[in-house]
């Protein structure tokens, strides 16, 4: 065999065990969010056939799929003419792909499992997703998603109940966010307003970009395909005038006496009233503020969309959402209504880190490590160590009977507390020598001494 | 869109709710364990670069992979009139593939991030692998492994903490097992005894068997890969009968007599008497084998070896785990000594099931639906559920106004135990009449009486 230099594929990463305590952090905040809100946890395979993925997100997401090559002899049935074009061959060499997020998934399990599942159905789904995007800072090729979404109801009161997680989540990671909300109706009222429906998703996709580009290019943009200088004024006076919570009622009535030719506008703005007048029963501690720029790529959304940035943090959206009213159809269930979000855990994880928002004592370990001297002695330790870990202590012994220097600087390396020294004086009299590794004492104690110690710091094993 | 029937690939699974809390069960009785024994969590990515991958698995362990097709124009550097051996043009268009274990990408691991990590290196890791396996009953196409490994240290405590967490593991979930030991030098020197070194591969292979073909087989079988009568009786006298611990001793000293011509088998045997030595000083509450017979099928084990089959239940084995001196060494670290277990969680699954062991109240439940009587009323309960969330207590709105005997059976079926009512008359009167259904129930009392009962139910929540 020739030797390898370690690599793993560009755009994925290992994580470290202080990465992973940390990821976990994260996960488990979510999770213990979604389940109080009474979500119910799913998971769906890695693999799709690519009928379920192709088509479902564009154009330039088919090409992000990862397609998984056939198993066995893949080109037995191929007409080897056609391998010059690598689009033709794809779909007859490889007839599944790697999860591309986890909303499609969702939609497929939904059909599919319809007779063992009760609407309407809220779930979470926390699964890695893939997508061959080209790497860059933030952005990698395999990551995570948090989801949850309630399908089979159109009550708005979901949509509160989606927004309250955002809040509660990022309250419990100590991110103060703004959670920003449109409605894809209001859009395709706007729209639909200035005569330009067939050019609703340029439209969007351009005012989507405010943000990133500013309004001038915002301008010069539509322009370019092909609106008039009244009608891009027009727009430009919506998106770019942020409609905040506290002065939402007369823009939102302004906007509706504008909106009076469209019912889809008109619809649009109903819903976001109802959404906001359920709002103020309850305590949300974030931002929240409608923002008519707000557009969303997926073209699956067809009402209330969501986006949550994090305040303070240079970094694009933390969690988004919306909801989607036809997403089981094609799959064959028509006229249910879904609404989901989803938490970027690894953008939360960078948010956090640049904020020092974990707490200190997210890094689990052992609380103490019984120093090897020997075969008699280790086997000596070998019982104490059992009758710790019997109180839910984590404990360990050093495997090897390696110098003083090395374990100790094992123990160090690993912020182990406690070190228990048992050779041959302590075995005669029945005891234990026990250092406390931050302060450096070390006394000779009894076993049951020890281990009131350990248990007095440790109060919340088992 | 065309209409889609939905499925997932062969092999794959969906997880509904019921499943997803079994298997976290699993999970989280596993993971408690390796903590506790001062294993870290580590996780690598789902695709590694295939130089990684193969060759780790033999030949037929390379064909298992799945492989991913290269993203873009693969076709473009490939010369067309190779287009005819799927085997030479998968290296071509394919860079990566999928896990197959957790075993080679630790090894990598460990290489890769030699920096960042301290020897002795404990590391856990809880991740799906894919095989390209014929699917069957108890055999999936992607699935899930519970690793523990140490890497760096080749003392025998390490295996001895491998059989206590494996004992412990399967104490916790209720499963009686054998847990079967052997040594892959004590084999070596068997073969070595009979003169057929350059067979080890398939005399190991075939005694591997014993379990599934029975010895008649195994003679019938030795002897077609031309081994003489005596060898073949010889061999069959030491692995047919199984040494239990009991009577370990002597079998072992006949063993150790039997092969001093072989340096390799007596440090097995040396090995495997230490190891019993320790193993004396803990309590072991299942069965604990030697078995001779066992080999494993993986070629980089190269000391003791172990496997665990339940008692009472026809499955193949549940976990198992090596020795291995040199895995890290193809990865350019060469002198690494490593050993480790890994818990079939799919099995343990089926195990599970058919013992029953799956504790009652597993399956996590929302505590309790307010049922929906319009918008005013919504209102009114989201401030509700809003403190009993603050409590800990998992507890919903019904989203839409439906017919009470819909929002009724949707508590039904959810399982939760009760339900409140707040209609125009318990508003007027500032309470809420609260159904208890399993015993059906109902009175009119206030938020805080309600509040009482419900956290007296979850005194855990929060």
């Amino acid at each position: 065999m020739t030797l390898q230099k370690p690599s793993i594929p560009k755009g994925t990463r290992d994580f470290l065990p202080s990465e992973m305590v940390k990821r976990t952090y994260i996960f488990d905040s979510i999770r213990k969010v979604f389940k109080k809100y009474g979500y119910l946890p799913i998971e769906t395979p890695a693999m799709e056939n690519l009928d379920t993925l192709l088509g479902k997100y564009g154009d330039e997401g088919d090409k992000l799929l990862f397609k998984i090559l056939n198993s066995g002899d893949f080109l037995k049935n191929l007409n080897k003419d056609k391998l010059r074009d690598s689009n033709k061959v794809t779909s007859r060499i490889a007839e599944k792909g790697l999860r591309y997020d986890l909303t499609v998934p969702f939609a497929r399990f939904v059909v599919q499992n319809r007779n063992d599942i009760t609407l309407p159905f809220k779930r979470y789904q926390m699964q890695t997703v893939w997508r061959a995007d080209k790497p860059q800072r933030g952005r990698y090729r395999e990551f995570f998603q948090c989801d949850a979404d309630v399908i089979g109801s159109d009550s708005l009161l979901n949509e509160v109940e989606l927004i309250q997680i955002i809040d509660e989540v990022f309250t419990a990671l100590g991110i103060n966010v703004t959670i920003k909300l449109n409605n894809r109706k209001i859009l395709a009222g706007i729209v639909e307003r200035l005569g330009e429906e067939e050019n609703f998703n340029k439209i969007t996709g351009i005012i989507d970009k405010l943000d990133k580009i500013g309004i001038d290019n915002v301008d010069k943009e539509l322009q370019s395909i092909g609106l008039n200088e009244s009608k891009t004024k027009e727009l430009k006076g919506f998106v770019s005038a942020n409609i905040l919570e506290k002065e939402s009622d007369s823009k939102i009535k302004y906007l509706h006496e504008w909106l009076t030719g469209s019912q889809t506008g008109k619809k649009g703005i109903e819903e976001m009233r109802e959404l906001l007048n359920f709002l103020e029963f309850i305590d949300i501690k974030n931002t929240v503020e409608i923002d008519l720029a707000l557009a969303r790529g997926l073209n699956y959304y067809t009402g209330t969309i969501t986006e949550v940035k994090a305040d303070n943090v240079k970094i694009g959206s933390i969690c988004g959402g919306g909801r989607y009213d036809d997403l089981t159809g094609i799959f064959g269930l028509p006229g249910i209504s879904g609404v989901g979000i989803s938490f970027g855990a690894d953008r939360i994880y960078d948010v956090m880190e640049q904020l020092k928002q974990f707490p200190e004592n997210v890094v689990y370990s052992t609380q103490l490590l019984f120093v090897n001297f020997g075969i008699k002695e280790a086997g000596y330790c070998l019982k104490l160590v059992q009758k710790l870990r019997e109180k839910g202590i984590p404990a360990e012994v050093y495997p090897d009977t390696a110098k003083m220097k090395k374990q100790m600087s094992y123990a160090n390396s690993r912020g182990i507390p406690y070190v228990a020294l048992a050779g041959e004086n302590e075995m005669k009299v029945g005891k234990v020598t026990l250092k406390n590794m931050n302060t450096g004492d070390q006394s000779l104690i009894s076993f049951e001494e020890l281990l009131e110690i350990i248990a007095h710091e440790n109060p919340d094993r088992n």
